[in-house]
């Protein structure tokens, strides 16, 4: 594997890996009103652009991460409108 | 500029100004003991890394979103060790 997908793989790891504590934590206390709906939706979109980009110059890191990234984000979303 | 450049600022944009909110919170309040050090660690290097891979793979949109929203974890790093 070429060294450049190598970091792009380590990157989308490190950063997909650093939100999971927040959708355990969220999942544990049963409680989001420390999120604000506009600014899950605002990230949400964000990586879902993201992963668009990441078709458009053939990427497959960004794609992976942000799919997967968007996904917890997708999950707090669903425990903000079930827990509210 | 080309569309998927175009996209790529985008989705930088959305993903950066969604961590805006998360800053000027932590600068009113003071306070950055819901966060873990380890976690802005990870994420903070995970942004990093990307940088890297952006100027790996010659992509402005992915080298300048990491390294502005890096810059915001390092600001939020700098609170958590002045206001722990």
């Amino acid at each position: 594997m070429d060294i450049t997908i190598m970091i792009g793989y380590f990157a989308g790891t490190l950063t997909t890996i650093s939100f999971l504590p927040q959708v355990i934590k969220t999942w544990k206390l049963r409680s989001t009103h420390d999120f604000s709906f506009a600014m899950l939706t605002l990230f949400g979109l964000g990586m879902l652009l993201w992963a668009v980009y990441g078709i458009s110059i053939n990427s497959m890191p960004i794609i992976l991460a942000n799919i997967i990234t968007f996904g917890l984000i997708l999950v707090l979303v669903m425990m903000k409108v079930k827990y509210k």
